[in-house]
C-alpha cells in the first residue's frame, strides 16, 4: 500500500474534478479508496461504509457544485472520501482524534457539510429544510442526501418524504443501497429493496449500463430518464406512493453509469427524486469485503492483511457482561425478550440472540416503535430488555413517557454508552439520560459503578415486574472485578457506602465511583478522612443514606457521569425540601460541563470534564477550604502515580 | 335528542353483539350514535372522530373477541363509543371530568383497553408487540389496531409497519381514512390514499359492495380477499412494499361490507394485514358534517343546533397572543417561518399561515422531522419557530439535542401546553420540558408569566441569532393584562423583581407567577415581607438576582410548572456550586409532584400538585418555622376569599 495518488493529488476541491474525463475520476476514485483505507488504518473508524461510497462521492462532487449546491450525509460516518475531496485532505489523519477532524460530517469544520449528522435518518429532514428556504429565498441550488438503505428503516426519514413527496419540492435523495446498515438490515423495506435489485431488469441494465445512461444522456433527458426508470426497475411504487419520482437501481460503482444519471436527474429540476444506488459495503478491500460486518467500525489494522490491532481487554467490557448476565436470566425465565434498534453487536444483543434466537428482535433504527414494541409486550406479560444507547434512546423518550411510563409498564432500559464515549464525540455522548429519565414518575433507575455492580442490576431490572427501570454503564472495558456466579437483586433504592470516612463524602452515581475512590485516596493523603457511597440509585434515591451523608460529614459531594438536572440535582432537591440545607451544607455537585465536548480519548475527554480523581479531591478540599491542593498526589494501590 | 336506545340497551358487553343481525347491528349503531352525541354534549370532548368509527367500532366487536382479542385503537380519542360497548355506558357521562373515565384508552380503566393511548401513531408498534408475544406463548389470538391517516405520517407507524412487514408478523392493521386528523392532512401519503379512494375500483365497489363481500365469504376467503384486493383496489403498492397485504378500500359506515370483509382478513392468519376503511368524520351528526374541523374537539353543545357553549374568553388565550406577535414580527421579517406538526389551529399556526401562506408549514404527525427541518432552514439564514405543545416536542428529543443544539442552531421553540392542562389528563401534561431542555448546553430557555411576558419572549427569540432558544406558556387564557404594542426584547438571562419584600423570596418560572403573588399576599397578611420575582430565564440562570435573593431573605421559595430536575434544581446547583449553600438557606424548591396526575379542572389539578398559592404560603411558612398556617387566607384585589 501507500502507492502514489498522483491524480487524486491534483484535486485541491471538488472545482478541479469538473475538467476530469471519466476515465481519470475512475483512477481518482482508485486512489482515494487507497487513501482511504491508509488513512483509516492509522486511525481506525468506519471504513466499510467509507468504502462502499468512493465512486459515489466522486460523482456527486463531479455532478454538483458543492459547497452551492447542498450535500447532506446520512449519519456521516461513510464522509471520509469527501472529507479528503473537500479540502481536508491535510488533517485527514487527524480523524477521530483530540482536536482532530469529526468522524462525521461536521458543520464547524467545513462549508462542504452544511449539515452535521452522526445519529441515523435525519438527512431527508435537513435536504427538505435546504431545500424549502431555496424555494423561500428564491435560488436555485441543488440539494443532494445521501441516506442508507438502514438508515432509511428510521421513522423520520419517511417522514420526511411524506412532507416533500406532499410538496412536490424539488431535491434529490440518493438511497445508497449497500444492503447493510451496521448489522445486516431487517425488515419489509429491506425485502422489497432486494427483490427490486435482483429483478431482471437490473441485472439486464447492469449489462446495458453504458449505452443507456448515454441514451438517458441525450436530448430529452427528463423524458428519457423517465423511460429507463420505467423500463428497467421493477421497484418504485412505494417511493411513487410517497411522491418521489423513483429512478434506479443502478449500479453505484460504476462512474459511467452515475454521473450521467445524476447529470440528468439534477437537470430535472421538478418535484423530489429518489435515486435507488445500489453499493457494496467494504468495496475495494478484499478483508472488508470478506468480513461480516465489512469492516463497518475498525481500530487501526495492517493494510495488506486487514489484521486489527485490537488491544488486549484488561477486562470484559460492560456489553458483554450485561449480555452474559441476560442471557444466564432467560435460560431460567422465557418471559425474558430482547430488543435491540439495529445494533446487535454494540448492545450485545448479538450473543443473546444466539442463544434464543426467537426471543431477540432487532427493530431496525426505530428507537420509537421499539420501545412502544417492548411496552405491549410488558402489557402482555413478557419481561422486555430493550438495550440502547443513551444517546440513542432521546429518539424514544416520547414512547419512553407516553408508552412505557404513564402505563407503569416493566419495561427494562440497558443503557448502554452512558457519559462520554470518545472517538465519537459530542453526538454520541450519553450525557441526558439521568435527568430525562429521573424525572419520570414510577421509574427506577440504576447505574453501574463497575462489571459486578451491572451484574446484579441486570437482576435487578429483572425482579422488578411492577413498573419500568433502568440500568446505565459506561462504553468499555470494566474494571476487572471478580463478576458474581450467580448475581442477586439490590434492594430497590439503597446505595452502599464502600469506604467509611468522616470529614469528607463522595456519592458518586454510576462509574465515576473509582474516582471517587482514588479521590478519597489523595485527600487521606492529606488527612481527610473521606467516606465514599456508591449511590447505585438515581431514583429512588436512598435519601437514609444522603441524609446520613450529609449531617454526618463537613463536605458531600456528588459525581456522576451526567449532564445537569441529574442525580445531583435530585439529591439538592431532597435535602433542600427535608430542611437539611436549612443549616448549611458544603454540598458540590459534580457533573458533566455545560458545553458538548469534542472527541478525545475518554480518559482526557473526563479530564477535560473536571470529573477526574483529582478534580474531585479538588473539589472537596476547595469546599472544605483546608488542605492544599498543589500537594493532591494520585495514589492507586499505595504508589504515587501523579 | 335523547331517543330511546333500546337495542343498544340490551348491550351490555361486546358478547352481546354476537347474536345479532346486520339489520340490528345497523339499529344498534344509529343508537350509539345518538349515544355519543348525547354524552359529548354534555361533557365536551371529541366528537368527530368517535362519530366516524361507530360502524366500526360495532363491527369489530361483532366480528372479534374482544377483550380475548386485542384491540388498540391510535391517539384513542375516537374510542368513546367502543368504551360504551365495553361495559362503560354507565360512567360514560364522567368523560374526561376529574375522577371520571379517561377521554382515551386507558388500561387501568378496562381489559378491553390492553393499551392506551393519547399521542398518534403507536397502534401499530403496540400491535406489534402483542402479535409477537402471543407467538412467543404460542398463543391464538388476533391483534388489531385502527390508525387513522393522519396518525400514519407518523414515523413510528411505518417503522412498526417495516418492522412487522419483515418478520411476516400476523396482525391486522384497519387504516381509518377519513382525510383528517384534526387539521386537513399534509403530506404524499394522504393524497396517494385520496387517488386510491377516488379510483374507478373504489366507486365500484361501492356499488357492488354487499355482493362482493359475500362473495368474499365463500370456501377460500383468503383466495377470495385476495381477488377483492387485486381487482377492487387501485392503491395498495405501498403497503405491499412494506410487506402487508392490502384490502380495500371499503366504505367505513356499511356493516353489510365491513363485518364479511373483517371476517374475512380474521381467518386469513397469514402475515399482516392493512384494511383500508373510508369513513367520513362528524358522520352522522350534520353540524359536525358541516364544520370545518368536523367537531374534532368541542365543549358542551345544543344537540339540535350544534352550538357550542363556549365560555367568554376573560383574556386572550397565550396561544393566540403568540401567534399575533409572531405575525407582527414576520411583516417586518420574511426570514421568520413557522412550523407545526399537524395541530395549526392548537399552536396558533393557521393565523400565522393565513398571514403568510407561503412561510408556514404543517409537516404532519412528525415532530422529528419538524425540529430537524427547521434546523436546516435556520442552517440555511431562515428564523424557524417550531410551535410544538411540551409534551409532544419529546417525539422530537433526540432532533432538538443532535440537529439543533449540537450544531448551536437558531431554531425559536414556541412550547405550548407547559404545565398541567386540564382534561387531556397525564399524557398531554407538559411536565418535562424545563429539565430536558434545561440540560442542553447553549439553549435559553424562558417561561412567560403572563401573555405580555410571552410576546416579550416571542421578540427575545427572535432576536437570538446565535443559538437555540426556547419558550414556554400554558394553555388557556392569558391574565387580562395589557399588551405590548411593540414587544422589545428582553435582556437575557435577566429575571425581574415583581415586589420587594424582606424576609421571604418566592421565585417563580412562568405563569405560576400569580399564585406566587397571591401567596405574597397572604404572607405579607400575617406580616412576613415578600418578595416575589420572575425568573423569566430558566436556562442561563439570573445568577445574580438569585445570589441576592438567597442572601437578603430567610426563606427561597422557587415555583415552577414542571417536574423535578428543573429550574429549581438548577438554582439549587448554582447555589450549591458558588457556596452559597454552605451557611444554610431555607431554600425549598416546589415543582409538579412526582406522580403522573389523571384529568380534572387545571386549577384543582394544581391544587392537587400543591402549587396554588395557599401551598406556596403554607411552605413558606413551615420553612421559616413561623407563622400559622391556619390563618392563611387568599386575598386578591384586598378581598378576602378564602
Amino acid at each position: 500500500m501507500n502507492k502514489k495518488t498522483p491524480l487524486l493529488d491534483t484535486i485541491s476541491s471538488p472545482a478541479d474534478l469538473k475538467t476530469k474525463s471519466i476515465e481519470e475520476l475512475v483512477e481518482v476514485a482508485d486512489e482515494l479508496r487507497r487513501e482511504t483505507i491508509d488513512v483509516v488504518s492509522t486511525t481506525g473508524g468506519h471504513l466499510g461504509s467509507a468504502l462502499g461510497v468512493v465512486e459515489l462521492t466522486v460523482a456527486i462532487h463531479k455532478v454538483f457544485d458543492t459547497p452551492d449546491d447542498k450535500l447532506v450525509w446520512d449519519v456521516g460516518h461513510q464522509c471520509y472520501p469527501h472529507k479528503i475531496l473537500t479540502e481536508r485532505r491535510a488533517e485527514i489523519r487527524t480523524l477521530r482524534q483530540g482536536g482532530g477532524l469529526s468522524g462525521f460530517t461536521k458543520r464547524s469544520e467545513s462549508e462542504y457539510d452544511p449539515f452535521g449528522a452522526a445519529h441515523a435518518g435525519t438527512s431527508i429532514s435537513a435536504g427538505a429544510g435546504f431545500a424549502t428556504a431555496r424555494d423561500l429565498k428564491d435560488e436555485d441550488r441543488n440539494v443532494v442526501c445521501v441516506i442508507g438503505d438502514g438508515s432509511m428503516t428510521a421513522g423520520m426519514a419517511y417522514e420526511a418524504m411524506n412532507h416533500m413527496g406532499g410538496m412536490h419540492k424539488r431535491m434529490i435523495v440518493i438511497l445508497n443501497d449497500n444492503d447493510m446498515s451496521i448489522a445486516p438490515p431487517v425488515g419489509a423495506l429491506s425485502h422489497y429493496l432486494s427483490k427490486t435489485v435482483s429483478s431482471k431488469g437490473y441485472r439486464q441494465f447492469r449489462k446495458a449500463g453504458k449505452m443507456m445512461a448515454k441514451t438517458v444522456g441525450l436530448e430529452k433527458p427528463a423524458k428519457k430518464a423517465e423511460h429507463y426508470a420505467r423500463d428497467f426497475a421493477l421497484g418504485g411504487a412505494m417511493f411513487d406512493a410517497l411522491g418521489f419520482y423513483y429512478v434506479g437501481p443502478i449500479d453505484g460503482h460504476d462512474l459511467d453509469t452515475l454521473i450521467p444519471v445524476l447529470e440528468n436527474v439534477r437537470d430535472m429540476k421538478n418535484g423530489p427524486v429518489l435515486v435507488h444506488v445500489v453499493t457494496e459495503k467494504g468495496k475495494g478491500f478484499e478483508p472488508a469485503e470478506k468480513s461480516a460486518d465489512k469492516y463497518h467500525g475498525v481500530s487501526k489494522f495492517n493494510v495488506i492483511t486487514g489484521e486489527q490491532a485490537k488491544s488486549k481487554p484488561n477486562a470484559p467490557s460492560y456489553t458483554n457482561v450485561f449480555a452474559q448476565e441476560l442471557i444466564r436470566l432467560a435460560k431460567d425465565d422465557e418471559r425474558i425478550v430482547g430488543i435491540t434498534a439495529a445494533m446487535p453487536s454494540g448492545t450485545g444483543m448479538d450473543k443473546f440472540g444466539d442463544a434464543f434466537p426467537e426471543r431477540m428482535f432487532d427493530v431496525g433504527i426505530a428507537e420509537q416503535h421499539g420501545v412502544t414494541f417492548a411496552a405491549a409486550m410488558a402489557a402482555d406479560g413478557m419481561k422486555p430488555f430493550c438495550a440502547i444507547y443513551s444517546t440513542f434512546l432521546q429518539r424514544a423518550y416520547d414512547s419512553v413517557v407516553h408508552d412505557v411510563a404513564i402505563q407503569k409498564l416493566p419495561v427494562r432500559f440497558a443503557i448502554d454508552r452512558a457519559g462520554l464515549v470518545g472517538a465519537d464525540g459530542a453526538t454520541h455522548a450519553g450525557s441526558f439520560d439521568i435527568g430525562y429519565l429521573g424525572a419520570l414518575p414510577d421509574f427506577v433507575l440504576m447505574a453501574a459503578s463497575d462489571e459486578a455492580e451491572l451484574q446484579r442490576m441486570v437482576a435487578t431490572a429483572h425482579a422488578i415486574d411492577d413498573c419500568p427501570s433502568a440500568f446505565r454503564f459506561p462504553r468499555g472495558e470494566g474494571i476487572g472485578i471478580d463478576l458474581w456466579e450467580r448475581a442477586e437483586p439490590l434492594e430497590i433504592g439503597k446505595g452502599r457506602i464502600v469506604k467509611e470516612g468522616t470529614t469528607i463524602a463522595i456519592l458518586a452515581l454510576g462509574a465515576r465511583l473509582q474516582e471517587a475512590l482514588h479521590a478519597a485516596d489523595m485527600l487521606e493523603a492529606q488527612g481527610f478522612s473521606t467516606t465514599v457511597a456508591d449511590a447505585r440509585f438515581a431514583k429512588p434515591l436512598d435519601t437514609d443514606l444522603i441524609e446520613r451523608l450529609a449531617k454526618e460529614h463537613e463536605v458531600l459531594i456528588t459525581v456522576e457521569e451526567g449532564a445537569r438536572g441529574g442525580f445531583g440535582s435530585f439529591v439538592l432537591e431532597h435535602l433542600a425540601k427535608v430542611g437539611a440545607l436549612d443549616n448549611g451544607l458544603r454540598i458540590r455537585p459534580m457533573t458533566l460541563p455545560d458545553v458538548f465536548q469534542d472527541q478525545n480519548k475518554p480518559e482526557l475527554m473526563y479530564e477535560d470534564a473536571g470529573l477526574s480523581a483529582k478534580a474531585i479531591a479538588t473539589q472537596a478540599i476547595a469546599a472544605l477550604g483546608r488542605g492544599d491542593v498543589a500537594k493532591l498526589k494520585l495514589i492507586v494501590g499505595g504508589v504515587v502515580l501523579s
